[in-house]
């Protein structure tokens, strides 16, 4: 296990509250940190060490999964910690910090094994890179490390100058982009669900799958973060990131004795596969809305346009749906369907895999089947469910769909945070956006962000009550293509499945329908 | 709905009471029966029609699944019941029989529809085929159908003796021979799972199949049957029918608009294409067990030769394990394995389907993992479960095996009797066994027969403890393979499977194994 230095810009944040020391808490209480794992945290704020610590302890009472399992052990991790005040435009400080870098890598006789956290605005990346280079922190006799936060870039051009920056003082494998998606269980699982499962893999491409659904919908609005959401949008804020990572994920093709550079290749042929958007084409493809108001969980909420700090002509996205085609060996004639928004009807991010209908049916009677699903929850819940076919009981002739589930119990699992935080340490980029991803998927985005802001391509913003699933124009998406979205959520009628009385049976079927 | 007479042979008897009379009022109250339906029920007693009906009024509070709405339900059933003393020997008892039949007819205005139910010992079965015919019973201007119970014959030559016999009064089309597994709602799910689920059609065969298990387990010993069962033993008693039975309804794969003549045609090319044992392989494919004393829930239960009635130096088998080989374009190469067995752990039918191994491991570090596996629960209880590999959340390498599991709840699910009796009364043949079928499970049956009689084949007659899954050899008849068998029930400890901490995977793992 390597010691190292965590260098947390941004240490005051509320990232850094909820997630990061959340997570290092429980990489420490795993083991999975070097006991002589030294933590700088930096801020603005003239801080003293002790309420910098008191910061943290309340930040592990607060968020963390699993309690300290005494004060001894709490005051240890917390020993890790020191603050340090630095303004990240005066290069003054950044030399002030190297010396506090240093002082503590030679107190506790750790190597020069620097990881660089940016937790901050993505206007400071360049400066803090500059400065890092400049002042002499990135000149290790060890390893050095950069972690950065999305957004990376807001359209193709910027994110190709911001790599730019970067790559002057860190080399691409020293570059670590997180995108939280990837570090959820269920997408970490992902590949081995196909590749260690034969019945999976043989069902795992267009031969068996009809169309493959991913969505990632939540209940909050805008929340605090008007100013930045207003000018980026569903579109960036999460389909050019977390969908599209969430999609290559799900459709690359590992090969024999895989590993990290395997995994990126497949991934970047995936993205590289995507069938490319003309400007023209992106109206009858990709649908955005914004949501009116409505309700969630019975309670009135305001419409987009009604948010403080929105402007009421705004025309930004809240919910983007959109159809994509992978034409390559695996997945060619298999539409993906996206879709992400706020402010809908549940919190949830699932895969649904629905399978082709069999050529020739089980026919005495031509009663209808439903079609075979593979459900994969990421979250809130995660879980795995397959949708059958059983013969009703009741009936010779009809079948009735059923679920067979899996429900992995999640208080016992690490968070994503913990995840890629421990892949980084341990200079595994598996599960970290490479460049030549980020920038796939920003050329493939781009055309829709070009239609949405030119007004000669009339892309319709369409309105969506709060607490809905999304316009009607996301249903007619699939409807098209004679599909139908799959619930992004279970009722609760769903969930316990049972041969049971013809009511309720097809009470559930509708429900599934 | 066909009007009919149900004319029950063995009225006063244990399955009429325990099995038939419940059949017949759980049709009566989902109005599956006419309300004109006539039942006779005979025997040798001298019974009055008052003393009849409280005997079925008591089956149906002891043992139907259902109680009646109301008195007056019940009262209207128990309406369609007359009782006719009958010696099944004496010509002129059937005469009576034919007056009391046809009285009913008249008085309810119905056809000569006339179904003949023997649940009577099977060497009265040629008697009263005769008589039926000779009194002119079995002249109708409606249909006639014969019911019959197992066994049918106790080797090849007494099979086609009794056949030929019952041939001269009944024709093929007529005969329902039952089979009560085949009327297990999971029984006759399982041609409707293939068919109408793609994703298990496309695995549902050698291509992915690793082998298939057979599992029918009971907790009960020879009970008061000792008479019969010394004679007959698990071979015969269980294995020539439900058990090949089972093998056969998973093995066969239907055509498109699929008959009952379809099923049929298709069950006996399966049975054709068992391949054939000769006498010198039985030792090395088959294993007979006889149970000795031992724990069955913590009580401590008899050997076989203890038991009443039961010869201390009887040589009969209690426990049978067969490796069987189909070979058609399905199944060549797929070891099916077979097990039943009385005094066993626990009572279960189930059948594990076990999944080939990838080609091609997910493998970083070649950790192992476990096969995949569909498991099919027959009884008592009813569901579908899948064993698949998720990764370990708490390792980047590990993987874990999971139970993704649907629970077909039972109670309003219609018993094996009302199925097998509401098929036959529709005519439907689809759920019974045909002769060909019969003579071809006898002909695969004989030469073990043979074998365990002869001296000189030795084969040999293992002891296992009461309460265990049965003696060595039958865990060597896989080993060989290189496989094992699969728990034939779960402990809780799988049933409920969860991502969990590793303590409680390992343990969970172990009880998988």
């Amino acid at each position: 296990m390597n010691s190292a230095t965590f260098v947390l810009f941004g240490a005051t944040g509320d990232l850094a509250q909820r997630k990061i020391y959340p997570a290092l808490f429980n990489l420490y209480i795993d083991r999975k940190l070097s006991p002589s794992f030294s933590v700088i945290g930096l801020g603005k704020r003239e801080w003293t060490e002790s309420e910098f610590r008191s910061r943290v302890e309340q930040s592990i009472r607060t968020f963390s999964r699993r309690p300290a399992a005494n004060e001894a052990e709490l005051n240890a991790f917390l020993d890790l910690f020191r603050y340090c005040r630095l303004n990240v435009a005066i290069p003054e400080d950044y030399a002030q910090l190297l010396e506090r870098v240093r002082q503590r890598e030679q107190q506790l006789g750790i190597p020069e094994n620097r990881v660089f956290y940016l937790s901050v605005a993505p206007e400071l990346f360049e400066i803090i890179a500059h400065n890092i280079q400049a002042s002499g922190l990135g000149n290790v006799s060890g390893w050095k490390r950069l972690l950065i936060e999305k957004p990376f870039g807001r359209d193709l051009q910027s994110a190709r100058a911001l790599n730019e920056q970067l790559s002057s003082v860190f080399a691409e494998e020293e570059i670590f982009r997180i995108d939280h998606y990837l570090g959820k269980p269920m997408i970490q699982n992902l590949q081995m669900l196909e590749y260690t499962n034969p019945i999976l893999q043989a069902l795992w491409k267009n031969q068996y799958v009809a169309n493959v659904q991913i969505t990632a919908s939540e209940t909050v609005g805008v929340e605090e973060r008007a100013a930045y959401y207003d000018k980026t949008g569903a579109i960036r804020d999460m389909f050019q990131n977390h969908m599209l990572q969430v999609l290559t994920m799900f459709a690359m093709q590992l090969p024999r004795h895989s590993t990290s550079e395997d995994v990126a290749a497949k991934k970047k042929a995936v993205l590289a596969s995507l069938r490319q958007l003309h400007r023209e084409e992106v109206n009858h493809n990709v649908v955005r809305g914004q949501y009116a108001s409505g309700h969630i969980d019975g309670k009135p909420v305001a419409g987009y346009t009604e948010e403080p700090g929105i402007d009421e002509a705004s025309r930004n996205d809240t919910f983007i749906a959109a159809r994509l085609w992978i034409d390559n060996y695996f997945w060619s004639e298999v539409p993906f369907y996206i879709r992400t928004g706020k402010r809908m009807a549940e919190k949830s991010t699932r895969i649904v895999i629905e399978f082709k209908d069999p050529l020739d049916k089980y026919s005495r009677t031509n009663e209808p089947t439903s079609p075979n699903l593979l459900i994969i929850d990421i979250g809130p819940k995660e879980g795995i469910s397959f949708q059958l076919n059983v013969k009703d009981a009741n009936s010779e002739i009809k079948t009735e769909p059923i679920r067979v589930h899996y429900d992995a119990a999640q208080d016992d699992v690490p968070e994503a945070y913990e995840n890629l935080i421990h892949n980084a340490l341990a200079g595994d980029p598996t599960f970290f956006a490479r460049w030549d991803e980020v920038e796939l998927s920003w050329k493939w985005v781009q055309p829709i962000l070009e239609a949405f802001e030119n007004q000669d391509h009339m892309i319709p913003l369409h309105s969506y009550e709060a607490g809905s699933d999304g316009p009607d124009a996301s249903r007619r998406l699939l409807e098209e293509d004679g599909f139908h979205w799959w619930p992004a959520f279970d009722s609760d009628t769903v969930k316990v499945s049972h041969l049971v009385n013809k009511k309720e049976e097809e009470r559930k079927y509708e429900s599934v329908r």
